[in-house]
């Protein structure tokens, strides 16, 4: 394959509390180089965690050079989507419940082991900005990134630029109230919107539909033991016609649908990106939730607004990392 | 009083469901002249409108030029707030309930009419760029502004200009459902802050809340007639020490708390401005209410962030005015 006049290539990160995802991009984005996976494995501790990052990056820097994408010294940098709270001017990861970090300096750890220059931003933020560089919202102008998995991530785009606002907190919507007298959620709030719909809380949600449904499939597929079900059996239960597993979705749906009509009524975005587990639901979830958001966001904003599943699974991230790494020290994207 | 050497100046108007208020502001905004209110009476029809806000106009240079504040030709022109929905980009007032007006082309009919410059956005988005600019929220980066009377309009700044989203429907942050099987809204929806913490909301719950307590100050403040109860009632017997308004007035803090602690999480502005009639509660209203948002929103987003009233009421959304028509045409504010 012959080489590509520029060659220059930067490396993507996407640290989560599971796994640990890095590959490289040709500085345009026109290529994917050496993408690869592995566990984080956050309990060995934060050194061991940070030499697999190195250990990841020095692989997909030799692999990228061998694929002719470039040598050693056209790798412009390294950028590092991590879980939040951050302080993304210097480069440190505040707290991570996931990981167990505290005032973890990652972006200099990072920078100097790999000996390359590094930026540091949230995950959430990282996987909108993938997919609006290369992804479903590609070219939109205002973007709202929500990412449902463990929790419920989201990120914010404003005019091409990601938007941190005043403290680096923007885009926590997962832990908006949509039930001012609802659940206790993990961050100490009641009614967050994760506290319904992020997997956990889906498969919690199902536990207590199931409550005297006996003939109800999601018993046969956790083998009578509900404290197995996830979010993916719920869907799996519902895709196969099981009332109670439906009735569980439609009603995620509902929550979600809540959540998206807010952002639509205060942020009037023209995309909004879906990514995460839950898509796995695909139109049982994705048409109900664009139901309840026409229902009740403002026609000039449902209007103006595409509802679309991210086109990255899984390296949307690392995607973003690159994007985010161009935008702060290249100056554009 | 000597004339300063620029002379310029710039005519705000405010038009709302119930007055209009118009003034005029020099250039560099340190001196406000003739200041005006005068009911809308949006009843006799748009004509009769437009007839009242380029009188007012009028009446509005003569004064400013009498006062030393520039000629009639130094009027660099009239930026006009008006409520919304509104196409923005072809200054067209699509829909007002409040004054029965559809597709009205309002920024050219006061251009014309009144031989100026025009430029029009919306009231709410007015009131909180005039806050930005001369008032509560002066210097900062990025600003929620909230304004509570008849409804719960909004405002959002994002690194010192107006935020309009996509179709200029952002910063409805009245209409955020904070209670998804909540009370129905004039909007459509169910459960909006607005139909819980306008001044009609907040009249309604006092109402309910009154049922069976006929020892209340309320039934006294007006003769025994609940219909005639309005926010400002409520304030008065809470003030007074009334059980009963007390209670709903904490509540009225709660569901604020709830709909802003929704705004730090997602937007983390360094500073909210309330403004509107539920202001007069002063500290019984703004303590509880912050205490609200602290134990919902994210400690960061918390410790970052103002909650103030706005400190120029009634003026705020010809300041306002002003500002947008220095930023449309003069390219900065």
């Amino acid at each position: 394959m012959p080489q590509r006049k520029s060659g220059k290539f930067i490396i993507g990160v996407d640290l989560g509390g599971t796994n640990i995802v890095v590959g490289a991009l040709s500085e345009d984005g026109s290529r994917e180089y050496a993408m690869r996976s592995e566990p984080t494995r956050a309990d060995q501790g934060a050194d061991a965690v940070v030499d697999r990052m190195v250990r990841m990056i020095d692989t997909v820097i030799a692999e990228t050079s061998a694929a002719g994408g470039g040598k050693r010294e056209a790798c412009l940098g390294v950028g590092v989507g991590a879980p939040g709270p951050l302080d993304r001017e210097n480069g440190i990861v505040l707290t991570t419940p996931n990981l167990g970090w505290t005032n973890f300096p990652l972006r200099q750890v990072i920078g100097d082991r790999a000996g390359l220059q590094a930026t540091l931003d949230n995950d959430a933020n990282c996987a909108t900005f993938g997919e609006w560089w290369l992804g479903a919202a590609r070219g939109a102008k205002n973007v709202v990134g929500m990412t449902i998995g463990t929790g419920i991530g989201g990120g914010l785009i404003l005019d091409g630029r990601l938007y941190h606002g005043s403290s680096d907190v923007a885009g926590e919507i997962g832990h908006t109230t949509i039930d001012v007298t609802g659940r206790r959620c993990k961050c100490g709030n009641y009614g967050c919107l994760e506290a319904y719909a992020s997997g956990p809380s889906i498969a919690e949600r199902a536990r207590e539909a199931a409550v005297g449904e006996n003939d109800s499939l999601l018993y046969q597929l956790v083998d009578g033991d509900l404290t197995k079900l996830t979010a993916a059996t719920v869907y799996e239960a519902a895709q196969r016609g099981d009332d109670v597993a439906r009735d569980v979705v439609r009603e995620t749906a509902r929550f979600l649908g809540t959540g998206l009509a807010n952002l639509l009524n205060v942020f009037n975005p023209d995309v909004v990106v879906i990514a995460g587990g839950v898509t796995q639901a695909g139109d049982s979830l994705f048409e109900p939730l664009k139901r309840e958001v026409r229902r009740r966001a403002f026609a000039a904003a449902v209007n103006a607004c595409r509802i679309v599943p991210g086109t990255l699974p899984g390296t949307a991230g690392v995607v973003g990392a690159v994007a985010t790494f161009k935008q702060q020290q290249l100056g554009a994207v």
